[in-house]
């Protein structure tokens, strides 16, 4: 029996050793962020940048050791002393679930690129950045349960929501738009909760379609308890995705923390039903606050459930679209498919000769609005010097361009961007 | 028993004699239009412009005698040798209703200003003009059924419009629109059809509000037959309204021709229920063109008859507001009050001292985008000399200002734009 090696010794072995090898992060890297996913609540500006700044393992090092800073060493408190990652590990391997990091390949940064950007905007200072519930923070790690790959299903897809007290009207809408969008090889993308959410998981699974739930809960729990079979069926052919480690429980607000998610992972939203000033509603704000599309399907002004809606549509700042049918909400989308350019294929081959630099100033560039070298020496962490030096060799390349506004991965060539449609 | 003037000495007197007083056109000039209105089917661009040149007095007179333009001329053919203005205008009064025009204080002139305008897009030749049923030109005479005022009604007016083939969730909302709206002192302004419209304005009757039916007939007749009630009802309470003389029947081309009108007398026009490809669609594109607000209510997505409505509320061009309420409806074009000014008040003190010629000018002048001296002189039919010699005149009076377009009404002071509201 070979002994297993306590996360200090992982730790120590993951800075020596290489953290990643074939788009595949290092056993360390893994264990390192299944305890920080543990460790600290999802949804801290603070510990997010501490982790990015130092890397996961030398971030559970200093934790450990309680050498992070002050701020940071408080969200983790006593569980600073408590190791439960190798067990998270093996529970979610016995429910066919498996840890995903942002350095897999699997990783969907490409759309969790708008997360990062977003945390850019907030203060260095604890006390004004959002608090958790509304911070635009990524994900440390996600916890993903099913067979497909998330960053294939995370590409072509759109998130169906809406309220939970749904109506017979929106569950028949939300349950359409599910089949057709499953029909058509889009994932759809929800919460799993009652009503809208399920409505549209269904339908996508009644097409034979992955469906993906993000989850404010541990992979391997079923909330709400009658959604047993559908989340079965939903890891069975789609994806069960969450923050939070195994049997982590769906706390009020984890919902809250949840729903930037399902905003980001996906290339827009759409809301089924909502009411005045709902949840829903909030969901519809902050994907627009990802510069992701906002869809809404509009309903009987005599409804409670579409009155939401319908304020969502008279809101002009919002710039949502009306969608009546699936065929809508792919026109929509596929458009702006073709903005987004198609960074996961693109660089396998053109990024090959890169620097390791030039890797990271090409990561740092957001695929839609350009930005200032200034900013992509901040999200690269290098010198602006750095920057001003390796832009002309990816502009060269092809990689990147230069708008108005600044630097951005260059769109893709009229060709690849039909493909993708 | 006194002798009655034949037509043609009426108008000799007519070109003699004054043409207005007091406000109110001389019997010379009503006899003429209504001539005019039964000699040629309203909707021509180049038969209006034929009597704006000559005035409706000369119009008649050389129609009579065979010498006007031969386009002109051919529009009205052997009615030329015919009259019946005088019947005409003795049925209407038998039937409680009389001929309002141009010349008339009560003429709705600031809200069909934007027929006039464009209108000048019309190219001279009649072979490249609008159709007859999308000529966006003025009526020469309104034929008016009522005790109420027209001018007054328009003032602060809203159009409801909508399929006829109307489901019982698009009646129930266009009566409850009818209904909050006159109870607001909004007048609803339809069609007088089937569905959507009889539901708006059966909606305003029973909240005691006037409400005005723009008909595609004589407004001595009922048409659709099943109408006798309501339109007695609105004809005591509000207007009936039609260009045609009475006992004109409600030719299919005739209700195309009429909608401009809807959408030019009144502030905004709001569809209830539509379908796809459908002649409410055609209105509300028709009122965007002349400047109003088009407002749509939405419905379920499952219902035919909304489709229309959502495709109007995804047209990003036609820059329609959703409304879901009567307090949405007001909000949309109480706004637009502030914009319009208040040209029907305003000009009763601060236009006496001015000339005739300054008149034409301020009445010339858009209320919405400026435009330059030189259409202000085709409009107004004089020198663009002599329009720039009155300009400052009425900017000193605070009558008109320019703007980056160019000319056009002053916009009402703030205090005044509230009262308004």
């Amino acid at each position: 029996m070979t002994a297993v090696p306590s996360l200090d010794e992982d730790m120590e072995q993951g800075l020596v050793g290489a953290g990643t090898s074939d788009g595949v992060a290092g056993p360390a890297v893994r264990r390192a962020r299944a305890w920080l996913s543990r460790a600290a609540e999802p949804g801290s500006v603070v510990f997010w940048r501490f982790v990015e700044d130092v890397g996961p393992v030398e971030a559970v090092r200093r934790l450990r050791a309680g050498r992070a800073p002050d701020v940071v060493q408080a969200l983790v408190g006593a569980r600073a002393r408590q190791d439960a990652s190798l067990a998270d590990l093996l529970r979610a391997e016995r429910c066919g679930a498996r840890l995903v990091v942002p350095e897999d390949d699997e990783w969907p940064g490409h759309l969790l690129h708008c997360l990062t950007l977003a945390t850019l905007e907030e203060p260095d200072d604890p006390r004004y950045q959002s608090p958790r519930a509304a911070a635009p923070v990524p994900p440390l790690a996600l916890w993903v349960r099913g067979p497909a790959r998330l960053d294939e299903l995370a590409d072509r897809s759109v998130a169906v929501v809406g309220a939970r007290a749904s109506t017979a009207y929106g569950e028949h809408v939300a349950a359409e738009l599910g089949h057709q969008l499953g029909e058509r090889g889009w994932t759809v993308v929800s919460g799993g909760a009652f009503g809208i959410d399920a409505a549209a998981h269904r339908g996508a699974l009644a097409a034979d379609a992955p469906t993906v739930a993000v989850l404010a809960c541990g992979v391997d729990r079923v909330y709400p308890a009658a959604h047993g079979a559908l989340f079965h069926r939903i890891a069975e052919e789609g994806l069960l995705v969450s923050e939070w480690p195994p049997g982590a429980a769906p706390h009020k607000h984890r919902f809250l923390v949840r729903n930037r998610l399902i905003a980001a992972l996906t290339r827009g939203t759409v809301v089924v039903e909502a009411a005045a000033r709902s949840g829903a509603q909030a969901t519809a704000r902050r994907a627009q606050k990802l510069s992701r599309q906002v869809m809404v399907v509009p309903g009987p002004v005599t409804s409670a459930m579409s009155v939401g809606c319908h304020e969502l549509l008279r809101d002009a700042e919002l710039g949502a679209v009306l969608v009546a049918s699936a065929a809508h909400v792919v026109e929509t989308v596929g458009r702006l498919g073709e903005d987004l350019a198609d960074p996961p294929e693109r660089p396998t081959g053109a990024r090959d000769g890169l620097s390791d630099l030039a890797v990271r100033v090409l990561d740092a560039c957001p695929v839609r609005n350009g930005v200032s070298p200034e900013r992509l020496a901040t999200v690269a962490g290098c010198d602006v010097l750095d920057v001003l030096r390796v832009l002309p060799v990816l502009e060269l390349a092809d990689l990147v361009e230069r708008t108005d506004a600044g630097w951005r991965v260059a769109a893709g060539k009229p060709a690849a961007g039909e493909g993708r449609r």
